[in-house]
């Protein structure tokens, strides 16, 4: 039987880093590894790694692999990847209520 | 400085049983504790009542009171967490994307 979808897609979006990696490939066409690592403060190379081999293993994320010298690698937002970023505009607009919500009950 | 919206709203979802309970929530006009127990399967009232609270002061769900005897108390999706709905449902039509890539690829 086939999980939830909401759930399914939840579960993609979980994890330390992969909605902050996501952001920041939403906002260029294609980002180094390197340039990746920068932008998403904090991470390390091998977590940058491991997160941006499943987001590709789940279909969100291309690696494009240039076979210069040196190699260069660089990842960007796949179809299904993009369309995530209409999903959490909704989200983030929601999420704006819900802090004012929050704001206003705390004072 | 306000946190992003986005993260906001997922740290909103989080947790074992909140996505479960306002999926309920959201398909009922409101529902008694003990009705909710039944129908969220597994969950403690222990659980349940924490997890009610959070939703409560996250502002997703709103509490009724009737003073009756026996007292009744019941639940229902606040109108912030009714504007969740249309959230979610772009998540699962996502979400179903997301799941039909993941069947191709692994055939």
């Amino acid at each position: 039987m086939d999980e939830c979808p909401v759930k399914y897609a939840l579960g993609i979006l979980q994890g330390r880093w992969k909605f902050q990696i996501l952001w920041e490939l939403a906002h260029a066409e294609s980002v180094r590894f390197n340039e990746l690592q920068r932008r998403v403060e904090g991470i390390s190379s091998l977590m940058l790694s491991k997160t941006l081999k499943e987001l590709e293993a789940d279909g969100l994320v291309s690696r494009h692999q240039f076979n210069e010298i040196p190699p260069r690698v660089e990842y960007s937002l796949s179809e299904l990847g993009a369309e995530l970023k209409d999903v959490l505009r909704g989200l983030g607009e929601w999420g704006e209520k819900a802090q004012a919500y929050a704001r206003v009950r705390s004072l």
